[in-house]
């Protein structure tokens, strides 16, 4: 079968970071889809020839950004039968009508997960999982350059500029990050999601928008005391028959899924009585997983409609991984026990990380978590244990997730 | 256009709710797809005919659960060139590549959101969205009985029996739950999960499962006095080139994207070096919410390839919402101050929830929450208030989003 040809359009951080994760997945996605995407042409400020590209594509992928001249090349490329998938927030807000249609005109796909939350799915979801839903509320935390400065300033006590500072250090602000802060990303965002969500024309400039450049240290110390948590929200519901799409900085109770969105990251709560409710977080922002999801919509444009492709791979499966345990163990309050228990532990290689020990009468707890060790260490180890004659009764053993997770902000 | 013809196998819980929804929402998928879907045949043990509905149908819904005779119905559906949607876990996870085979061979769409997780996307990302991602691990909470159970648990102190007692008093577990406690059920849907994220064949004999029946209340204890969660977690992941599933009681970390996953939630978090980690939450179970996950399906296999539909209505925007505030204001330490605030926000029909007030020389702080209002009545309020002769500063306002969330298991 001939390859699936795909043209590109910019070649910045996103751009480049796309053209290389497509090469590197190009076998599978052949193996996978039946078809080899290939790059037939990219389009620099300074190299390239957008008619050339145009001709030569199944599929265009457009990361320019901004208004001129993205919106006449994506709408040149739909009304000539072309896919396109595009990350463009601000030509979505301000234009999306104007392109949707002429997709649907051309019966050509428009696709745009990266547009908002870079890799959560939130696009997909509303457009397909929940697109006959009657949907009453959509909370997004959809700019990760706010979420990481209002993080910092909660956990550090910095001013704004400060956190703002340290956003630009390390790369999760750019040098000019004025619609980051203002709110105007955010609302343009939530324009695009307003639309999905509820099946109306919503651009850009009938949200309301706040930013979070007035937020002090003590907005941030107040928030604490009260079990607050301080977020850039951007809120889209039905209000009296109508719409209300806005984006303010928001106090979000503790328990609210928001709630718990920190550092760069990004998240969306959909609110329906047909579904109660569902939440998407993770990296809303990084050139590979912006690409990710660009590649994920370009896929989109190739799958036939069977969707489960042929293994592409025979894994073993492994059945003795490496576990951290927890051990609680019922025992004689004796001299001696501890360090039976923690003899057979090191003879198994297995290392406690902490312990804590209880008398109740001339009985003691004895529970331990451990640092990770091979499953068949452990039953071994637990095996030997439940042979001491102290033990009251046997050994019980839960297994302890300890990693460090990617979503905090450090 | 003719109708899109749906024959539904199976008229329990999900069947029937799925039958309302699809009612209900048939006037808005014709707008939004240009189809009008339709049942026209329901199979039930004592009515109807399969060979009858399979000849009306465009797509075959199944619901009906269990292997016999499900797996032959959607054998034979797919080799008639008909569409299907299932929610049967058991059958995808022990017959899952004879029929993904049958589909492409067929080049028809078998889709099955609702095996696992209901309405939570997570079939349909793992498809799509990260269609192509090198995926190292994913960890799911896909058992919504056993997540209520622990839940509780850790809530009252209650023990297993009990607490699996009120789960199914209020309709969180069936009269017969051996295989959720056991981690049979979990087990079946990580299997799906696997297949889907490894590319590799995974049948349900391959998943090591361990259940909840043992935990006891002191686990609990123990796990609230280290800082822990302890949830049924199904992890599949590459370990030393093969593939590790399996499903344990497991103690995770408090900053763990599943940790404050709790009641009848289900979450599934998806990690790999392409898209850092993605968590989806929801809910796992419940007739609407898994019948919304079917329709979704079924529009999946009635939607042309442009994906945005012409808008369906034209809703005002709304900007003068009721929105709850913190307000901030530094004032002279002097008697009525507060007096004179509280008149105002009384005038105005704001209601205050809490208030801390702070001197500090002379000088005095003080910091209010207030229930819902009105934008403009605050607005107003504010500007009132900023004429005040003792204020030191402009007034300072914040958002809270105060409600009860549905994720928490009360």
């Amino acid at each position: 079968m001939t390859s699936f040809k795909v043209g590109l359009l910019g070649r910045g951080t996103v751009g480049a970071a796309f053209a290389e994760l497509l090469e590197q997945r190009a076998d599978t996605i052949e193996a996978t889809v039946g078809r080899r995407p290939e790059i037939v042409g990219v389009l620099t400020r300074s190299r390239g020839d957008f008619d050339e590209i145009l001709e030569a594509s199944d599929l265009v992928v457009e990361l320019m950004g901004g208004l001129d001249p993205a919106r006449d090349y994506v709408l040149r490329a739909l009304r000539a039968g072309k896919h396109v998938v595009t990350a463009n927030k601000q030509l979505l807000s301000q234009h999306g009508e104007e392109l949707w249609e002429a997709s649907r005109e051309a019966n050509v796909t428009l696709r745009f997960e990266a547009s908002v939350a870079g890799v959560v799915p939130v696009i997909r979801v509303l457009q397909e999982t929940l697109a006959a839903a009657h949907i009453d509320r959509l909370h997004g935390i959809v700019n990760g350059t706010t979420n990481f400065i209002l993080t910092e300033m909660a956990r550090t006590g910095a001013t704004f500029a400060e956190a703002l500072g340290q956003a630009q250090e390390l790369g999760y602000a750019e040098a000019d990050s004025t619609e980051d802060v203002n709110g105007r990303d955010a609302a343009a965002k939530m324009a695009i999601l307003a639309r999905l969500a509820f099946g109306t024309p919503v651009h850009l400039d009938q949200v309301v928008y706040e930013g979070i450049e007035h937020i002090t240290p003590d907005d941030l110390e107040y928030a604490s005391r009260f079990g607050l948590s301080l977020k850039l929200i951007g809120t889209a519901e039905r209000v009296d028959g109508g719409l209300s799409v806005r984006v303010h900085p928001v106090f979000l109770y503790g328990d609210h899924p928001l709630a718990s969105i920190s550092g760069p990251f990004n998240a969306v709560t959909v609110e329906s009585p047909d579904i109660t409710e569902i939440t998407m977080s993770g990296p809303g922002a990084g050139g590979p997983q912006t690409a990710s999801a660009v590649l994920g919509d370009v896929i989109s444009a190739m799958i036939p409609p069977a969707l489960v492709p042929e293994p592409i791979v025979k894994l073993d499966m492994v059945e003795d991984v490496l576990s951290a345990f927890y051990v609680h163990l019922e025992v004689d309050d004796r001299p001696g026990v501890l360090a039976q228990v923690a003899q057979i532990l090191g003879m198994q290689d297995i290392s406690v990380k902490s312990v804590d020990q209880r008398g109740m009468g001339d009985q003691a707890r004895l529970v331990m978590v451990m640092h990770p060790a091979k499953e068949s260490s452990v039953a071994a180890a637990l095996q030997l244990i439940s042979q001491l004659d102290f033990l009251r009764s046997p050994p019980r053993a839960i297994r302890v997730i300890e990693e460090e997770f990617l979503s905090s902000p450090e």
